[in-house]
């Protein structure tokens, strides 16, 4: 008993932190307010990336204990080592405690870039995998806000992303398409994912619980006296990228609406809107929401069978359509709403896009060192499940 | 690039509201932890719209991918055209800013109502109709809004209805009954809508989600220093509906439960404490609950089968039963609470039910005029899926 | 009308408390923002019990109905009895109004331990016998709460368990393990409870849930200087239990990953954290959170089969080893960071430890009393269902 005190002690000296002790004195009430407003966008934030990301990709009807396995692991990983990283300063432009709401927002956004780079080699990708892909990619995430959106380079000082339509979302589909360079097999471009009524209903859940939590991801780092206008723009920008989303998605399907497409593209407004959600009228943000949700519809019909043509690589969730090109929209639309930055966002658009494919291929040549998938898109292959997985 | 920016410029100036402009200024903090407060219900309000209702509607087993695009479409026809419609005051008794948590939320509470007319014909109308029908149903809304619960009417002065039992609920339920007279076909009313394990448990999500959240639905528009007791009694008042509507299935099935019984009636207390939420005792809305549970089994049982024969009237989802009984209940309860309101809240009420109704059978007629589902109840008319549909 | 006027009035005099009318008074501004907050935890709670226990049980295949309608009936029954025992204080160490959001998180706290309690004869039990269960079992959650955590007893005095790692999550699983005393058959014994790869889906909606919200179920009552710090604590936490469980389950499962490890071990951290989650350094939260997702593994594999050879009894949903075993591992952490408690810790944790399995034991054959389940894990015994139940 006195060992195990006595080491207890010991350690409660070791890491207890000046943080901690910090948290115990007083905090000016507006802080307070602050904090409590920004941890419910932090909470919101965290039911997107588990259960919306996760059950979104839960379209896949082999896979969705793999979809689902795969998400725990991006955050369980990507956390940590955010938070971590970001106390220390090493990578970032300022150091932030990680005992405070902000360090959790900022870990979760890159985690949510994680995701997206996940959700291009869906089901092509060892378990284990998913959490190296968070803790190789992280590091080269922060690299990027520090550069473009911290203006850690000159020529991006200036430089408008709010709630990351470049910074997050584009970074997350490019360096994604960077990994599937690595993770896509000749015998894999030939296999079907596959969906049904029962895996494309659970995936959306994943798209409704995004939808509906998209506000509190464009609210979380605005200044507290947009939030109620950023609120309502997400909103509307949704709503316009879902009307779009039908009507697009009956014209390419002769009539007939494709449930992957309205999972998927509703939410393409709420992408695009980032860079702007804090700055636009409320019309701009319901049509920069209607032609979004055009985009990614035409990305799915359209853009990403010729890039598996061209290119030869696969992108299982279609992150290029949902958060790669929206991204850029919501990025070059900077220019249109914003006199004078022009230089600065192209810059900093270029520069997103070469780190995160440049990144995501290095990434994944790194990863497939470690392992390879025998079967693509298979749970059975590492869960424990009744039937056995089909051959190649 | 020059014309770009002038482009940009002119677009700026010509969208730029002065909105924007007042959002930056400095704000009382009260007002800003009243706007952090109705940020998180607006939120939870979302979160039952989409998931809740969307859900719920799953039951239908083959009209899983109609129930959660048609929610979809609502929303996002719903959102914008009473944003849009408020802030030009003209329906209503104050303009309110499109940039304000307020207008979101107000536009919110009119999509429930739109939700709820929706379900008494879901299966029965085509995809693009749910949108047309919140486009159509919502001004409507908005004139029964100003006329009974905004005092327009000298006769409704008075009309207590804190979180819309009656101009929520009610509104919709009956002009979702209007709606059913021109989407009923003869054939379809001896169409089994349909419901597996899977389609149930999906609907339980929904059921869910509806009830956690209620809450913050009732709790959206009261006075900040009544939110705890509505919070509470609005709880309250659930598990009373919960525990009834064991009970009565219990009775009405021999002993053995009806799942969507459980799914729907358990809600009924949220439906019935509407009115009287933030002022009654806590034993009183557990009392409530009780009997709304009651009453909404009861209507499954026995009033919805005898609406068919009697009407020739096919309400898909029972949204009588859980929002048409329970709603007209919790209206008329505030006789029992508020003293000398009872002439007030009878011409509410009646007013409230021949405007819905009416509104609903002439929408219904307009509605059909654009188009008629072949088969009722089937994703696989409008949807790409893998089985043919089944011939009516 | 008259004589209903009348009768209101006398029914507005009868129930009207004094805290309705308290509650329109002026309230101090701090006070304010704390209600706010906490109402936030109280609806992220309430997602926590229906969705997130509802839902993480629905792992039983064809008990998904039984599992969401019992989850039901337990808050549906558990709530009020609380709200109603602590307004009137006779257990508790002070009277807590039922019209305040803190009266709301202790019962919220009080249906958790029940619902752990119900995991443990999950499907053995008839449906009535899940809302007795909570009617009998929160008294002793109460007489519980107020001798070990209120301090009422002497030798448990500074006794630290901030959200619950003993007296919520440790007394609810032993509590359930006495009811599996009771109500465990021989025959049952050797029934399988059976899942699919649906029944697992849905399991994981409840998984996720738990995890997201599970910050505001730690920061629930800590002092609101310590929130943040306590938010980061317990995602660690949940970070470390989710990467080990991954690591454990494979090294159990012989490379392969067993998806009901996944769903539950990953939410042994966010139980270990919870004596600690407000004092401990972040590095400490994570190497909390991997030793409990490790030892909930091992439950699995190891522990929980030989408590049912060694005392024949069920752990339907292992609770023992999610909230039992995880649950002293935080009791008992506390020895480590706070000097000089380990008396009362030790004291705290025989006490509550005692009195659940002694309460449970004694409950489970009184509930007995009432009923037997003649089918175990099988809906179509109490519900609608389209296949009969199979023979035990």
């Amino acid at each position: 008993m006195n060992r195990l005190s006595l080491f207890g002690k010991a350690l409660f000296l070791l890491v207890a932190t000046p943080a901690l002790a910090a948290a115990q004195s007083a905090i000016p009430l507006e802080n307070t307010v602050r904090d409590v407003q920004q941890y419910g966008f932090a909470i919101h934030i965290l039911a997107m990336l588990l259960v919306g990301f996760g059950f979104l990709m839960v379209f896949a009807k082999r896979y969705g204990y793999g979809a689902l396995t795969g998400t725990y692991l991006v955050v369980a990983a990507g956390i940590p080592v955010y938070v971590g990283l970001r106390s220390s300063g090493v990578l970032s432009a300022e150091a932030v405690d990680p005992h405070t709401i902000r360090a959790l927002l900022l870990a979760e956004f890159a985690v949510a870039s994680a995701l997206i780079a996940a959700g291009a080699v869906l089901g092509r990708v060892r378990l284990h995998q998913y959490a190296l892909l968070a803790i190789i990619m992280i590091p080269l995430y922060m690299i990027n806000e520090r550069l473009v959106l911290d203006g850690g380079l000159a020529v991006t000082k200036g430089f408008v992303d709010a709630a990351g339509s470049i910074s997050i979302h584009a970074f997350g589909a490019y360096f994604g398409l960077g990994l599937a360079v690595a993770f896509t097999s000749r015998q894999q471009r030939a296999i079907e994912v596959g969906n049904d009524s029962a895996s494309n209903r659970f995936s959306m859940i994943g798209s409704m619980v995004l939808w509906l939590f998209w506000p509190s991801f464009c609210c979380a780092v605005v200044p507290q006296a947009q939030f109620a206008a950023t609120a309502v723009n997400t909103v509307l920008a949704l709503c316009g990228a879902t009307a779009s989303t039908f009507v697009f998605s009956s014209i390419f399907g002769k009539g007939k609406v494709a449930i992957g497409d309205v999972a998927n593209a509703a939410l393409a407004g709420g992408v695009a809107i980032g860079a702007t959600c804090n700055i636009v009228p409320a019309p701009f943000a319901f049509g920069i929401g209607l032609l979004a949700g055009a985009v990614c519809v035409i990305g799915y019909a359209v853009v990403q069978p010729r890039l598996q043509r061209m290119f030869g690589i696969v992108d299982t969730c279609g992150v290029h359509n949902l958060h790669g090109m929206p991204g850029l929209l919501g990025g070059l639309a900077v220019v249109l709403v914003v006199p004078g930055v022009a230089g600065a966002q192209f810059a900093g658009i270029a520069m997103t896009m070469v780190l995160a494919l440049s990144g995501g291929v290095v990434a994944g040549y790194v990863l497939r060192a470690t392992a390879i998938k025998q079967f693509a898109y298979e749970d059975a292959e590492e869960f424990h499940v009744a039937q056995e997985p089909e051959t190649v």
